[in-house]
């Protein structure tokens, strides 16, 4: 597996979209040589920080009462069409209409969103109110939709899903939910991830399709584009109802269940990664989320100190074996393997020279500071990597953090907006009518003057308008102030 | 979740087919009702035990030297007819050709396996023979094939899948890992889900399509059907030659790489974890299997006493927490209890009743002996269920051997394997003239005559054919004993 290991060939801060692809390709995450546009290959590296993600989600789900299960990739025609919004979907489902040299007799989709999967099954197996709350999800699941852009980690017309759908007897169940998911979100994408983001309620017209409101973290990419890192819905009762959920009340009377569902996308978790934290030389990866968490590199001069050299790289590689680690003994020169392991995102790198052997010593460098270099004692290596660990963790939060400050403008006039949202890369904050459906028109019109979206209003915390404040696009009163950026 | 809970209405032994639909559909494991022929939905409880089994595996790959990636659901059709017998599994599959309102441009199928979307991207993958050799596998994922008839955890249109790619330099290890899976297999199957089996070396005409050779562990199911569990290939160049997978070798010439995979059969040792351990009751499950390990069910009387009785429940629970365990304090009585966690294969039940509370003791029943009530005393309960635990499996692997002993007989006469095959439940054991493609048409007709397949030879260690020993169809010298038995 040679043919990349040349390094990233252009700088993130200038052409942030080939640095992008360039790192995927050359840390080896996925290779998009699958041979059908939008559907990639995820190899080791790329799919060992994807189970992270999926690991960190289903501790949290447990936590919180979900029980997993998993459904075909596949959906029937007309439960795909039941719920009436929630059909939209159709333009965009692939059609399974032959099998060998045979047409199908009824043909089939594949899934674009588990609701039309679950629900008509919900519909068979909750009775009565004692049955609920019930809280299931399906991980490490693919959905297809019919895209005709793709990129790696943001859009495929196969992408990796992860979703859970919870039952309830009442609406305030339901809502309290919703805030159980901000929580994990918070937990899993800002607190394990590093990634930073903000919490929306999604305008009415932009909300998932049969939903009542749509709950969205969304993060800035490094080109300004707007991430949507996860969903949490509230479907109040409008998919019960198309699907026929229903259980026995206490007082005998059968009523429609509540219901929400989350979905993390995983892949955008991914991109938010690769594409926060890296810099120039490729990935940096928090501690817990690298495939490869230590590599030891032997600097060797002497054919006769080389011995005593590899005897004590792998005294140490045993030594500190809990840890996902690697003695990298090829033939390759030490410089060569730090742009390797640098482009791979490793965080420590232990390097063992004549010098460390004399002194019993080891020097480290840490992928966030590669050009620091820490000497360190032998016998302290376990306590010290430990310490270290910590150190890049808490770095990559901080950089993240203060990356996603700046990302925030205000302004109250439609001309300024204008001129921001052509060079600045991240939210911009302004007054806007309405996120009902009546603030729709005003959304189209931004849309098509300056190709960008509203992503709603923060929550649960909502920003406050002031009372002279006017809707950048009507002048009309405005209800809200709302978070707009571009969309990949 | 109320619409299962009458027991089975079965024997085992008298309707096998029936017992198992039961099994499965009342203690939840799957639903058969998704409304796609050959598509079930995995329910909690069933999808627990597979996962278990999926981690099992990945645990013992990922030991050898494996790497997870993962690819997706489709393959191009060119890439899955490269390999002139490969190509044989195009009749069954699934074609996607629409997607939305639109004709694709070129259609794709739903992979029937990883072959021929993995192997193209190992021909960009490898250079040198430095490179290998590489172990990869993927786990967790489906694979769909448009079978006609369809069991849960048998034969489906999507199916639970696992597979591993090897690429060696060499032959010989080539030959040595098929003995790791082999290994493999003994460890997860055996030694952890408690199914006991014989391991094949298969009939040419009935090897994997593109294999140079096919190795099977195969159980036999109540019903006396065979049941494959897992299959090892050994690829040799062929795919290699079809997919061109060429490394550059130390004497600076390219040459094709030898290759092997191997497909653990996670829905077939499920089936055989559910037909070889389950009783009239329902399910048996070893204890890690387990997905709930212990239930404990008050017995309550008196108002005054019941209070007492539900906090030593409550005690034990919290006290027995790192164990999957159950507080069953719903309204029922606690023979059904009894009767719905029996069904649902939980190792240990637990009763607290007011004798119990009174003398510090609890009551233990074992799912493998249900009736043999255990006093034991209340301090001492952590050490008793480990030892329990234990006692249980024991049990469970002692019952599945002394089961699987009794299913092979011997025979030298075709007339007397024609009766014997009628009644019998198992494999027989009868001379034949060859395994390589010239004994085909003895299959053939063994095949019309009896409805029974040929398994193949015993491996590694083969039967020793005595020298007057004919084959029982053509009556030429027999080159083999071989392992006949009904298929699914």
């Amino acid at each position: 597996m040679k043919e990349t290991q040349e390094g990233i060939t252009v700088k993130k801060e200038e052409n942030f979209s080939e640095w992008y692809s360039q790192v995927i390709q050359k840390a080896e995450l996925a290779d998009i040589r699958f041979g059908i546009q939008g559907f990639i290959v995820q190899r080791p590296l790329g799919f060992f920080i994807i189970k992270k993600i999926y690991e960190y989600l289903e501790d949290e789900l447990e936590k919180e009462g979900h029980a997993e299960f998993l459904f075909p990739n596949v959906v029937k025609e007309d439960n795909l069409k039941k719920e009436k919004e929630h059909a939209g979907f159709t333009p965009e489902v692939f059609w399974i209409s032959e099998a060998g040299s045979k047409k199908l007799e009824e043909r089939f989709a594949l899934r674009p969103t588990g609701e039309a999967q679950i629900y008509p099954l919900y519909s068979l197996w909750f009775k009565s109110w004692k049955d609920l709350p019930f809280k299931g999800y399906q991980s490490r699941i693919s959905v297809f939709r019919n895209e005709m852009t793709t990129r790696p980690y943001l859009r495929g017309r196969e992408f990796a899903f992860f979703e859970s759908h919870d039952v309830f007897n009442m609406h305030e169940e339901a809502l309290k939910q919703i805030e159980i998911d901000l929580e994990i979100s918070k937990k899993v994408i800002y607190e394990k991830c590093k990634i930073p983001f903000l919490f929306f309620k999604r305008p009415q017209w932009d909300k998932f399709k049969g939903a009542m409101n749509t709950y969205t973290p969304d993060t800035i990419m490094p080109d300004g584009k707007k991430n949507q890192l996860a969903s949490t819905h509230d479907l109040a009762q409008n998919f019960s109802k198309a699907f026929n959920i229903k259980v026995m009340k206490e007082n005998e009377k059968e009523e429609y269940v509540w219901q929400t569902c989350y979905g993390p996308g995983i892949w955008r978790i991914m991109a938010a990664i690769i594409g926060i934290h890296g810099d120039d030389n490729g990935l940096i990866l928090p501690f817990d989320l690298a495939p490869m968490q230590i590599v030891i590199v032997p600097v060797l001069f002497k054919e006769k100190e080389n011995k005593l050299i590899i005897k004590k790289c792998k005294e140490l590689e045993a030594k500190l074996k809990e840890y996902r680690i690697k003695f990298d003994d090829t033939e390759a020169s030490p410089g060569y393997k730090y742009n390797y392991w640098e482009l791979r995102g490793v965080p420590i790198r232990i390097e063992i020279g004549p010098k460390e052997v004399k002194e019993d010593k080891a020097t480290l460098s840490l992928r966030i500071n590669a050009k620091n270099k820490i000497s360190i004692k032998l016998k302290d290596i376990a306590k010290e990597i430990e310490k270290y660990s910590k150190i890049i963790d808490e770095k990559i939060e901080g950089n993240a953090n203060s990356y996603f400050k700046n990302k925030t403008k205000e302004t109250n006039s439609y001309s300024d907006l204008k001129k921001v949202i052509k060079e600045y890369r991240g939210f911009v904050k302004v007054p806007f009518c309405s996120i009902d459906l009546d603030g729709e028109k005003c959304a189209v019109k931004l849309k098509e003057e300056t190709t960008a979206d509203i992503s709603g209003t923060l929550y649960p915390k909502e920003d406050k308008v002031k009372p002279n404040q006017k809707c950048i696009i009507c002048g009309n009163n405005a209800k809200h102030l709302v978070y707009i950026a571009k969309s990949y």
